[in-house]
Parts: C-alpha cells; structure tokens; sequence
C-alpha cells in the first residue's frame, strides 16, 4: 500500500517535471535551442551528482573543475552542471548540452566556460561516455615539466608508457589559458588521441572513461601515481616503472576490477551524507 | 525560577556593560578617538567572517594571521577583527579603523599588533579593498629563499613575472620580525608597489584584492601554487611557466572570473555551518 | 498498516534469502566446498571490523587493499571480507578461507581476487595470525627505487636493516601485477621469509603481525617511516638509521609495547564512531 | 537560586572527591607511595586535557607521546596522564609524579614507560613548568640527519641558532631507544642544557616551557618550521633564517604573544567539542 501510494506520487511528480522540461524546451526551441533528447535516467544523473562530491572529496576539484556524462538516450548529448563548484552541485543543475557545447535547457543560468572540453572529446571518440577536468595538484607538475609522468603501480597502468601534453600555445598563442572555444577543445582532443587523459600546460588535466566510475577512477589514481613519482624521484635512485607490457595486462584484466569496489565505496558516501 | 532569576541577572550585566560602554566611549571621545564612518553594510561584515572562517579552514591562516575589508561608506576607514584566531572571529570581534591604524570603537580589547600592515596598504593603494596577512606555509619558504616563486598554472597568473619580497632588516634593522608600527607598515606597502601581493622574508605574505573574494582567493591560489611549484622543482627537470602574456591575458580576461565560483563555495560552507 | 505490508514484504524476502542460502549451501556441499571450522570469536570479528576501518582511516588502504586474521578455532582457516571497500566492511561481510584460498561460505558474493596473498602467508608462517595487504602511498617508492627502506626511528624497529621487495615479474613474467592465485601468493610467501613485511613492486605491500593490533599498526608506522625517511633524504645530508642492534633491541622489549596503546585509540574510534 | 543550587552540588562533588583521594593517598602512604601536595587546581587540569587534544589533533601525537605539567601547589611534583593514547585521555587519567618519576595516586593503572624525560626535566629546570614528549613527523628527520633544524620564520624564533640533539646511544650504548630510566632522563635532561627544546636521535623531541600554552605552542610551530625548512631546502637555492639576534628579539618581546591567541582557539576547541 504504503509503495503504491508512494509510486503513485514519485509518478505525478516525474509527470509534472516532464511537463514542465516540455514547455521550457518548447519555449527554448521557439528562440532556436536545440531540442532535448529526453529525460536522462535518474540513476545516471545520480552518478553524476555522486561523480561531483567524489572528486571534491578527494581534493581532486577545488571550487573549479567539472564532469560530464554522455546523455543515455542520445550519444550527441551530453549532461553537465551550470557553472558551480562541483561540491555545491545538484539535480537543478544539470544541464544537457549537445556536442556543439550549446544548451538545451540553460534557462539563463551561467555555464563553465570551458565546456569545450567535454563537447569535442565526445565528438573524437565515440568510446568516451564521461569526461572530467580538473587542475589535480600533483598532475600539473607533470604538464610544466620535461620530465614525463609514468606509471609507478598498477592502480594507475592506464598511463601506459605515458600522457600527451597540450600545450595551449600551439593551438593559440597566447591566451587566457582556458578551453574555451570549439577551436581550442578540438586541438585538445586532437592530442588527447586515443589515451585515457591528456594533461594540459600550465593548466590542469582532462580524463576520460567508457562511464562515470572509470573517469572519476582514474582521475583519483593519475593524481596518486603522480603524488607517488614525485616522492619516487625524491629518493634519489633509479625508479623501475610499470612495464609496457604489464600496463597493458592491467587494461586487458578489466582495470582495477571497472572501478565498482571504489564506485560503491564513492557513491554511497556521497550520496547518503 | 531559574529561567527568571538568569534572565534578571543577564539583564543586570547587560545595563552594566551599557553604562560601563558608555563611559568607555565618551572617555575615549575626550581622549580624542577618532569618529565612526557610520555603520558598515551587514553584507560586507557577514562577508569579512566568511573570510577569517574560509582561511582557517584552508590552512592559509592559523590562529595568527587576519583579514580586512575597507569600510563601504569611507574609504578612509576599514573593519577587522580584534586580536583573536580567525577561526573565532564573530560579528561583535569586528572594529572600524582610521587608515592610521587608529581603532574607532576598541572598547578596550586587544588589537592585531600588525594592524599597520593593513593600514598603510590602503593609505598607499586605492584601488586595494580588502587586505590577507597570513603565513601560508608554502609561501614561506619563497621569501627566504633566492628561487623566486612564478605562476605555474594560470589560476594563479595574478603571480605575473614574480612578487617582491619585503625585507624588514632593510627598513628597520634587526627586529621582532612584526610590522607593528606605521614606519615598517610603509615600508611593506613601497615594496608591494602596485602588484597583488608581497612576501615578508621569514614571516609570510600580504596579499591585496579588489574586493574580499579576489584577496582571499589570492591567498589560497598562491599557497597552491607555491605547493605546486615546490613539487615542480622537485621534478628535477626543467619547468615551462606561464609567459608574462599569458599571465597578463589571465588577469585581463577577469582573473579566474573575479573568484565568484569560490566565494559561493567558500561563503556558504563558513556561514552556513 | 505501511509497517504491516512492509514488514510481510521484509519476511517474505528474507525467507526467499533464507531458501536460496539453503540451496546456495547445499549445492556448494554437494561441489566439495569445505566445512567450516566453527563461528569465530566475536571480538575477533569485531577486531577485524576495526582493523578494516583503521587502515582506510589513516589512508593506508583506499577502497582497495584488505585485512585479514587467522581463525581462533582451526590454523587452518582464516577470515576476510568479500570483495568491499574496508571502510564499508560490516560483520556481514566477513567470510571463512581455508589455506588454499578457499572460501567456505561465500555465497555467491565477490572475493578479493588477491585472498592468496593471504592464504599463502599463513600457509608458510605458523607465527602469522593477521595479514594486511595494502598500497600504503608512501611505501610504494621504496618498492620501486634502489633506495632501500630503513627505520628512522623506534616505531619501526620491526624494519631492522631493511624488507625484501617481491618482484612478481621474476616469479610469473608478464603479469596483469596481481597475486591472483597460489603460485603467485607462495613465491610471494618465499620473499616474506621470516620478515614481517615484504614490499611489492609497482603495488604495495603485504604486512604481518602475531595479532591484528601487530599488522595493523606495523602497517601505520610503515608507512609514517617511510614518509620520515623521504623527508630525511630530503634534506641532503647524511642520516643516521637505527642502528641494527637497536632495531632488535626495540623488538626484544615488546614492539611498542604490543601495539595496546594505539589499538584502544583506534578500536574505539571505529566501533564507537 | 539555581546559582546557589548547583554551587552547593559541586561543592559536595569536590568535597567528596577531597575525601577520596584522602583516603586514597592515606592507603597508598601507608605502602610507602608519596604523600600527594593535594589537589591541583581544576583549571591547570582542564588545560592538560585540552593540552592532550590539541597536541593529538594537530597531528604532533598520534597514540604515543605525552604532556605534563608542573603541580601549582609543589614544585617537586608533575601532573601527566596515565599510559594512554592523548586523545583519549580524561580527568580521572591524571596521576601526580614526584620528581622521581614515582606516582603518588596510580592505583594500579598502567604508566607512560618514558615518564623520566618529564621528571629529570622538571628536576633540572625550575623555570620549566610544562613539557611535552612527541613524534613530531617533520622534526624526527633533523633527528638524524647533519642538517641542522634553524628557524625560517619568527613564529619559530625559539629555535635560535639551532637545538641540540640527544643521542641515547651516547648516553647508554645499544637500547629499545626509551628514556625510561632516571639515569637516560637525566642525560636528556643534561643536553637540553637551557634551550626550550631537544631533539632525540631515532626518536622524536621534548619541549618544555613556562606554561603549558608555551609547551603546547612550541611543539606545533616547531612541527611547522621544520615542515617549511624541508620544504625551503627542496628548493635548492640559498636560504635566509632569522638572524640570531631577530630570533632573540621575538623571545624579548614575548615569544608570540605568549601564545594567548592559539591557547584561546586550542583550548575552546578542545574542551567545547
């Protein structure tokens, strides 16, 4: 009873939200928004409320810095919060994009100016269902410096025998640093290639995975594995890296189990605090 | 009975404090204390107390260090706190200053001795309206060394071609190390010229801003990027900084959108816990 | 009337459970799955529950790494959680081992793919009666460098002059890095020998003690040792390690005073938070 | 009315924990333990327990160290907790020592085996008040490195030109590291010298003051310095620390204003959570 009731009224209550995202995207289409490509599942947009509070958990956003999802109905959009510190994010402020980086349903709120990011790469690479940027404290060193980020242990085998840089100079000139543009986003999921993440000069980090836990994943073990090289190279010796070959087993064995020990762990803290 | 006979002795206390504020005040008017510029904008007070609470709980300020506002109604007065660790600083801690660090409505509490720091920097600087001195700790150590601490990413392009180092050996001598006299306050300020911030050799920093949210995001992107710039450095490779056009571009284009993103973060987190 | 329909609801799905474990068992008896040495001694399993969420506190174990101690009742078993983050580990969780990695009462849930790590250790150590295995940040460095691990003070007397490091490359070649079944976990178990931690290349470490309070603070101070040697490089001078005889003299009077002390701290913390 | 109430509970409470600890220093006379100067001052207590917190919560102890305090009513006797972690330590954990390391009111309870670094302190230095034993993680490297700790800022000026290193094997050949006897405490004692702190070779510090603020003060700044000294010397340039005589002019002008400002925050944190 007490279900069927509660069923009947979460029912009325998604109906009237639906109405509601109707008229505002008719309204919106009459100015020449894009359509919406429907309501996104409500799980996926708890994950990426949860994927928000993670990677501020872990210090891997500050108050900038975001993540997106690729929209589970349509693979030309994509869901991001309005421009918030990804801590401070909700349900109201999630946003679907389209692979252009406009808005379907902006209602005047203010956007990340750097959504360039996440459009091109789900442009690039079909493969690719969520995306994070973010300025890791202990990547960024790796991104001014000739000396390259490797992988010390097995959680971060993802690196490969290596990142790409982007350095914004080549694409730009000089500019304000920031991915702001269509221009700039393409140049950068130009050298983003193929690989997991590509770390970005005097500026931060973009990554990227099939879904939300292996974005946020990786995202929490590149900026380990940096934290660990730096201390690495600090002893002074010579440092044996993860091989190849053995990076490569790591991916074929799943990588870290598809994240879902971490996801479980991440998703319930930040979604039952 | 209890509730009343407390209630009547508050009372008493209260009419006691009164009179006692009373005689203070006009004794203090005979002395010569300076007049009130009148009562400042509660926003601009709720906002001082979201500065001292957000530079505890980053660690850019422990229980010493302070922040200050210029008074929104003159700009020959400003507000701080009495002496007291940021972290604790209310409402009723905050005192009006003259811009000779002279305390309009002190009551007798303690003061910062280094109220000077902040007094001369809005004597010297008009375009100055909120003032940081703090001892982060990762700046420190750029102010006694002769590596100079440089931009390595643009959230702290504010850092430009470098920041001077103030000295106080050379204005004042062999000292206690404490700006807590006009003299040495002056000689802060001249050395901070017209850049954001200044470090004190064997001290710490003072760090300006147009308003509260550019001197305390100032203060929390330098403490990060002297963190980061350590960790560079201990690469051991060569480091790529922000060109001086890059960083200038950065502050052009609205220096990290004027920190708006942060101060919602950081200004709900202190005043809403 | 809601309590009464959900309660009927809850019956009815913990008597479906109840019916599936009883066939789950019987078919799993009926497949040789081995018989358990009897229920364990609740503070033992409590004490593991604190162990679990000791570690993830201190940040020796992320949601990967586990705990595990020997049975009270039979050498030959032992008890760890099913696959699960340890901070989320509850007495639910806790499953039986045989010394083949074996588990007894699984059902159907998912292991840690490494509980050979285990197994193998308490297979070649009669001494052994707890077992962490973890990716203890700072340790990981010293796995990889030619720099070995020494103890910088008392706390880590137990390092003596040094740890072997278990390189799985020369026991299984080309590996996806995991001790992930018995040949991996007893050449692993040969690198131990009679030391009380061997580290891991390019992964972590696996740490024993003659009791949980042993393994699990063995594992804290690992870890802080390894930090302070870091920092003590650091400095570039010449340091000074605990002398051998002085390692074995720490250990001679009781190990740090059999770990009571921090065991009460964090054994409250967890249980009672 | 409920002033007078409650004043009439809690004097029968301390009238009845008098006759108590009367009984109880009578019994433990009559078996030889010292007689007891009486009951200390219950802000002196209050002071040690929030002493114990904020040393534990600043990360200056973990579940090993201790602090202590002289008795105000007799020189020749200290105040320090029995043998438990800090954070956990409470009023019924306080034992009073004779200068001798001998407990007047145990009653069976377990002691801090290094309670003679206290003792031979106190007995060595009237002007010595209050003194803390720590594994301060920054500090433990210029333990046992030829780098000698300096101050890099005034808020460590108490450093002067450096502090000297106690080394136990000096003192008493190859140990479990412990000063536990009054002979490796005096010894201690002995190259303390007049300075307010000792380093310990392998081991960690002691640091004494005037007061327990002075104590507690000097412990978490000296962390600090120590963390920034490392962090200056990771630089690699040259580096300035205080001049001798600035580091004299901060003691001559109260040393951090005697500390009132953290003590004021430390303790209300301590004692109001």
């Amino acid at each position: 009873m007490s279900f069927t009731i509660r069923s009947t009224v979460s029912f009325c209550l998604a109906l009237g939200l639906a109405v509601l995202l109707g008229l505002s995207a008719s309204r919106a289409g009459a100015q020449g928004a894009p359509a919406s490509a429907g309501p996104p599942d409500p799980e996926l947009i708890r994950d990426l409320i949860a994927a928000n509070r993670t990677l501020a958990e872990h210090g891997i956003v500050d108050a900038f810095g975001h993540v997106s999802v690729r929209h589970n109905l349509d693979p030309n959009r994509f869901l991001m919060s309005v421009s918030r510190a990804p801590e401070l994010v909700s349900e109201s402020d999630i946003v679907e994009y389209t692979l252009d980086a406009e808005p379907v349903n902006l209602r005047g709120r203010s956007q990340y100016s750097e959504r360039y990011i996440h459009a091109e790469i789900y442009k690039a690479r079909p493969d690719v269902n969520a995306v994070v940027h973010n300025h890791s404290p202990s990547v960024i060193p790796f991104g001014v410096s000739d000396v390259p980020i490797r992988p010390v242990y097995h959680m971060a085998g993802f690196i490969g025998e290596g990142l790409p840089i982007f350095d914004i100079r080549e694409a730009s000139g000089i500019t304000n640093m920031l991915v702001n543009d269509a221009q700039r986003g393409s140049a950068l999921a130009a050298d983003l290639g193929d690989r997991p993440a590509v770390l970005m000069r005097g500026h931060g980090v973009a990554v990227t995975g099939p879904s939300i836990p292996f974005a946020v994943g990786r995202s929490v073990y590149l900026e380990l594995n940096a934290a660990i090289q730096l201390q690495a190279i600090g002893l002074g010796g010579s440092i044996t890296f993860l091989d190849a070959a053995e990076a490569q087993a790591v991916l074929d064995d799943g990588e870290n189990r598809s994240y879902e020990r971490p996801w479980e762990l991440w998703r319930r803290r930040a979604l039952e605090q």
